[in-house]
């Protein structure tokens, strides 16, 4: 591969007010293991663009078709499980062959987090949240559809304890990411991308 | 193409106590249409199983790759967005290449939705939540990734206002996108599957 490979960077930070900077951290953070980051705010819309919504999820989905793999920020957004754009974007990286990696800034379980709401109870065998719907006990971060997505490839999701008020800003897991990014891309071949 | 075409059923009524009686439902209703429906419990893991969860993700990956396209119920769950696991699918399907529908039982916007939380703050032209996040305000169902990626095929996610009790058992937004599909289906060529 000639050129450093290219991460597409997923994430919740985009709705920040400082989502600029932090992109920029992340980007130089990606330089530093020989990596450049493609960040979702690099292709800007202008707000008088008429559909900018299917404006930014074209420009994010061509970010992610050029990009080589991705890492996944799935902090816990607005309830007990990670962001659901973050998540669409770690399935389609992963329909594309690219290798993903993720973490996350709440170290507890999804049934910790979920028990916590109190809005769960016991039912024989199995928790169960107000609409009788499980809870799973896998001792997973979040649903397994995301956890065995990135066990199964070698690099289980990872997980710190995020100081308060830091949960979005936090870059040790991102970090930890690159260093297995690095360590894997040199050693596998490069998959359909 | 030969025999009918199979569509993976994406949702979060899995959890559900009568997860087998919904899932035979749509598998009914699939027949009606002229399909062939794959329900994530058709590949029951045994509870003895090492590690059930990556055992269930492969099985549910293994059906999708058999898939020739996807259904996802992307009714809210446990908060203001879609099941995270329901998201990945829709993902997966898509960087796969297979077409894919979506509905939701909650008619409402996702900006109504989460103001209705009573988190949320006007600050300038933006609404921001407890963490300062800005919520997306484009009239869609759910994060725009989601929308867009059905609207950008042609067929935006279905909405229908379920009675109260009724939001994971409800199947006429499901019956509005097997009639989408069968339509799709019998005009457009088949795509890489």
């Amino acid at each position: 591969m000639t050129g450093s490979s290219k991460i597409y960077l997923a994430g919740p930070e985009v709705f920040l007010p400082d989502a600029i900077a932090i992109g920029a951290r992340k980007k130089e953070l990606c330089r530093k293991y020989g990596f450049t980051g493609l960040f979702p705010f690099d292709n800007e819309v202008g707000p008088e663009a008429d559909r900018v919504d299917r404006l930014i999820f074209r420009a994010n989905v061509e970010l992610i078709e050029q990009s080589d793999l991705g890492i996944c920020n799935l902090t816990p957004f607005r309830g007990v499980s990670a962001d659901v754009g973050t998540v669409f974007e770690l399935g389609l990286l992963t329909g594309l062959g690219k290798p993903t990696f993720g973490y996350s800034n709440v170290a507890d379980d999804l049934l910790n987090r979920t028990l916590r709401t109190g809005d769960v109870v016991r039912d024989g065998d199995v928790w169960r949240d107000r609409d009788r719907m499980s809870v799973e006990d896998f001792g997973n971060a979040d649903n397994l559809m995301i956890d065995a997505c990135l066990a199964s490839q070698g690099h289980p999701i990872v997980r710190v304890a995020a100081g308060a008020g830091e949960q979005f800003h936090d870059l040790r897991g991102f970090e930890t990411c690159l260093q297995q990014a690095r360590n894997e891309i040199d050693i596998r071949p490069r998959r359909r991308a």
